[in-house]
């Protein structure tokens, strides 16, 4: 079931986790990275009032995803894999009404895993966050190798 | 603007992300350890299908931050802190219709810093994912320090 | 070139740098957990005077890894493999002349993929350093698969 | 004893872990960011006779530890720190005989945290790991605040 993502490169409700939480995934951008970009509104707060670290983790892991998809599927964005391991840096916080945007860089690896080097900037190019993630490409039950 | 957790030590409303995600932390249990619940629904689903690992970091954020926070605030779930670094391990997956609970342990730290261990397992005790995290105690604007 | 490990389950010289660095590692426990022990001297120091990180990160490396092994090896402590991720927690201090022990737990993993948690403590039982990592079966050139 | 590193900017035996494993740091560059360069000899070898992930992570350790140094210390490169936290990615395996270089970037962080970015690479600019860090200011005992 491994398909081209739509011609603009955008991804909007590819899961429940992304309807939810409302972020877009950018696949089509010349670099080749795949990108995660949310707008931070109340629901996205932690108790401190500030973007949540569980949210900059899936930022950072659909945005180093997409990029591992990119790099094991030989551009094909929408490859299948799994997160074997994502390690989040906290660097600084981001508040409601910014747009933050995660980018994924490929470290390197193989045909099976990728490692990804990932980081969560605010529209300005503040640092907000970095990640190191591992990713394994998966074959979907029912589907051809 | 530091005061202690309801009587049963149930929080379900705490922040806007624990909100539209729908876990419970519990730190009411004798062990004094920190716990997020979560029944696993559509919402909470990756592009497989399966409990998304932003929610997974999400858990286990909360689990081992509320954990921190009754370490370094003296058995005060409230005290305030930041995520200074959170590094996931995706051990095996979890479908729709699962109850998982993240624990956080404490393994190590000092007045300011606390180093957590933390595990996300199902209703039947298999383990989904394992965690390390480093939490620091702030100050937040305006409270008496 | 998989074969047992010696009959007392100590291994002490199996590569450059463990004997540069000169631990011990115990394959040999009836828990089936690996094992990483080191005297701590002045050449294993860091620029403060204490056990250095990245000594410490070998330690943890060399337990989790052995338990990797045999886990992945069915009880074959020598089972080739590599570490794709290592993350390591500093939670406290050690200094000259403290005997300091890893030990890795499997936390789960499939054939190919094993994961790992670490902890070091020394003689006392105190906390030293918590590690999780990930580690990958391989097959090495010219060895029957 | 916060004092300026030796006018060429290499530091060659600063503790006893450095001087056993033959490293040399590099705080001198102008881009003012701290380095660990190693010649692989059979000493620095794992268990498959390839550069050991534990002297991988004391590269990865030591320049990220030095580029923190010096954004804590005001370009200081000997401020004294503690590492928090130090997660690697292993990226392609090192061979006797190459030299490879560890590089630290900052990612941000405070008056006393730094979050440290790093890679290691062979002297053709192959990756062979990446890792994420985070470093601590402290005073040493008997040391003027």
């Amino acid at each position: 079931m491994s398909f081209p993502p739509p011609e603009d490169g955008i991804i909007r409700a590819q899961s429940g986790a992304q309807m939810s939480v409302d972020y877009i995934v950018d696949v089509g951008q010349p670099d080749g990275l795949g990108r995660a970009i949310l707008d931070v509104r109340d629901q996205h707060t932690n108790r401190n009032g500030m973007l949540h670290g569980g949210i900059i983790a899936m930022l950072l892991d659909a945005a180093c995803g997409f990029t591992a998809s990119m790099r094991l599927g030989d551009g094909n964005a929408l490859t299948p894999l799994v997160t074997v391991q994502l390690n989040v840096s906290f660097v600084s916080e981001a508040a409601v009404g910014r747009r933050v945007t995660a980018t994924g860089h490929p470290s390197g690896g193989g045909r099976k895993i990728a490692h990804i080097y990932g980081e969560l900037k605010d529209e300005e190019g503040r640092m907000l966050a970095t990640a190191t993630g591992v990713f394994r490409k998966i074959t979907l039950r029912g589907e051809p190798t």
